[in-house]
């Protein structure tokens, strides 16, 4: 587009990476499209508090064109990406339309694996979308429902076992409500069931839970899911998800709630480009977040992979996503002015796990702590990022009411089961 | 069920009129089951604020046995019923279980109804429970965002024109909210197209909208919603509804969003009673609200058609319903004391309509007034009979600042069209 004064950036996905780089050009000379799936950026950390009544849809969501609608160089577009197009600089869209550009971000995040059991997902949903979270919800509340309304004893036990398939910090945050929820918030509610015998299982087919924290902090983690009553087991590797249960090896647990917080694989877009990736469908990008053979064409977030100096790589989190996408900003701004561009470094300020009511890990490096001091600080990080000041005070007023007295406010059935 | 103490009372539908019944029952000797399709309690005149984003799904819905569950003598059940057997005292359930009774309420509400043309449904929703209000919400918004994205200037008009067929209170909050969400919330937010060209269409088949008011008050209504930009078309039948528009006659209008506020029809369950019913299906119920034949079946709500003394049947509305529950609860435990049943009167406290922001019109009888006064009791109104105290500060909070930054909380898409 020669004609065109303004360079053209096309930003595929509006999550903590996409939405970070549109911001960081606010008055650069680009002219900038964000496309999305959606309508609205997401503040995921807190989705799982959605899938479990505690927070509605619109507490952790805003409409991406409302958070830009300040930025004039900004478009907003709901659609689809397909195919990216890298030698004609073009991308697919799915409705059959395609947007060129001149640079290109990829951030369009990752989405559950289940690792070739593709049949698991229909059983086993993941968490990802707040789609996920209302089903999520939704199979929650029905189980405590369908279990009161059955006369059948052994399906009563199968609805009120639950079982969260992943030790990493969704699953032990989804297993820590969850048994939050079971104990406390429906404890006086039922009739015909007591709410508190639900069973819920936290399933890790590696050695410990979170394991991106160091040993004692997760062993102090299982200690207080364990007070919450989770039943945690680690080493145990899932092997059939059905419509009536679980398999852990020779072990059957008749289930009717299994959630998936195992495994995520890339979004698809990634293979048209046609450069390596990893085995979780994630780009292989170069120091400076760009693609090999293709430096205009940059990924950052979840859909990107990159080593770090100490030979990890770049963990899939927030703080992380926000950086590469301020950092592809600072490399655009940077080829305009004809510098050279920078390679990227992840700052880690440090990794923060909750596990319910007063209780989470922190790992700051020097500074490890957990319990109650470690819960307050994860509630205030979390409450400081959410996006828009009328989202923080009414997700204030929601958990302070929550913690005073057990309820959950978003305890709504929506939707039906295919 | 002789060798049980105590009567056993089954609510069918826990709105209005089932869930004031059964809370009106708290201290009497009965045995009561609410079985309700959800598993929530809806506050009804507040659903449009869902539709329109300006309320989330749990702002005004909360779990029935969350309401009930100090009441002991309550067993809520999610379930839907499917057919009264009155001479056998059962009620079948779409599980295959079934539910035995000696006093029967049937308060399952009514339907959207398409006047035998049902293949409209699928383009015009209407709006009843909170997955209809998701469903518009999604329609609205995914409007505005297609017309954005589109290239073709006559699909860009038929996406920003809405259609709300049917000129009573839920077809003047619809129309009177999405003027004022073109015309305010989204001006800015949009690069290609310019919201507040979009055109608001209010289609009323009869001689004037809002029917159930005076005359003078109906005028002012119309006056109110032309100055908030809606074109409001009364007279006008609509012939036919598809996918890329709908007839009025000879005229032809392209419009993507055709919203259904015209007609209701009682629940398919009043039919297995074999007792009359009007034209809607609603259930001609004897003064007392007992069914013809069945003494011991009481019908209460939209589900029930009862003549008062000035020749007008009662009412399809919130008050009505609460009176119904409350007098069917009356004679329940009359008759546990020998007492004969009494005739049921509405007591009819006025008649409120809301227009949008600082716009609505009241009828007390003798007291009519309408604009901004009447905006604020309306207002005052429904916040104070919301259920629960969080839901009334929150959506205090909501209104408040909505009021004041024009902005509406829950534009979030949810969900996908089929």
């Amino acid at each position: 587009m020669p004609e065109l004064p303004t360079p053209h950036l096309l930003i595929v996905g509006g999550g903590f990476a996409g939405l970070w780089a549109a911001r960081a050009l606010a008055r650069a000379p680009v002219r900038i499209t964000l496309l999305d799936r959606g309508n609205h950026h997401l503040f995921q950390p807190l989705l799982y508090q959605v899938a479990t009544a505690g927070l509605s849809s619109p507490d952790i969501a805003a409409p991406l064109r409302h958070i830009l609608r300040r930025q004039k160089n900004v478009t907003v577009l709901m659609g689809e990406a397909t195919a990216v197009d890298a030698e004609g600089k073009r991308v697919a869209l799915a409705d059959g339309d395609a947007l060129e550009y001149d640079f290109l971000l990829l951030a369009s995040g990752a989405n559950h694996a289940y690792f070739g059991h593709d049949d698991w997902a229909a059983h086993a949903p993941g968490l990802k979308t707040l789609d996920d979270a209302l089903l999520i919800r939704r199979k929650i509340l029905s189980a405590f429902e369908r279990a009161e309304a059955s006369m059948d004893e052994a399906e009563r036990r199968a609805l009120l076992t639950f079982a969260i398939v992943g030790g990493g910090p969704t699953g032990v945050e989804l297993a820590g409500t969850l048994a939050e929820i079971a104990r406390h918030t429906l404890k006086r509610e039922f009739r015909r069931i007591d709410p508190r015998h639900a069973r819920v299982l936290l399933l890790e087919a590696g050695p410990r839970i979170l394991s991106n924290f160091p040993e004692s902090l997760s062993a102090k983690a299982q200690r207080q899911l364990e007070k919450l009553g989770v039943e945690v087991r680690a080493g145990s590797a899932v092997t059939r998800i059905d419509a009536e249960g679980l398999n852990l090896g020779e072990d059957r647990i008749a289930t009717r709630t299994v959630l998936w917080a195992a495994g995520v694989a890339a979004s698809p877009l990634a293979r048209s480009l046609g450069v390596p990736l990893d085995r979780a469908g994630r780009v292989r990008v170069q120091p400076d977040l760009s693609v090999p053979g293709h430096p205009q064409v940059f990924v950052a977030g979840d859909l990107a992979t990159l080593q770090q100096d100490n030979g990890k790589p770049v963990p899939g989190v927030a703080p992380a996503a926000k950086q590469m996408g301020n950092h592809v900003a600072a490399t655009i701004l940077g080829r305009l002015s004809g510098r050279a561009s920078q390679a990227f470094r992840y700052r880690d300020w440090g990794n923060l796990a909750t596990i319910g009511r007063r209780a989470a890990i922190v790992d700051l490096g020097k500074l490890r702590f957990s319990g109650f001091l470690a819960w307050s600080f994860w509630l205030v990080a979390h409450i400081f990022f959410l996006i828009g000041f009328r989202n923080r005070i009414v997700v204030l007023l929601d958990w302070a009411m929550a913690y005073w007295t057990y309820q959950r406010n978003a305890r709504i059935i929506v939707g039906r089961d295919d």
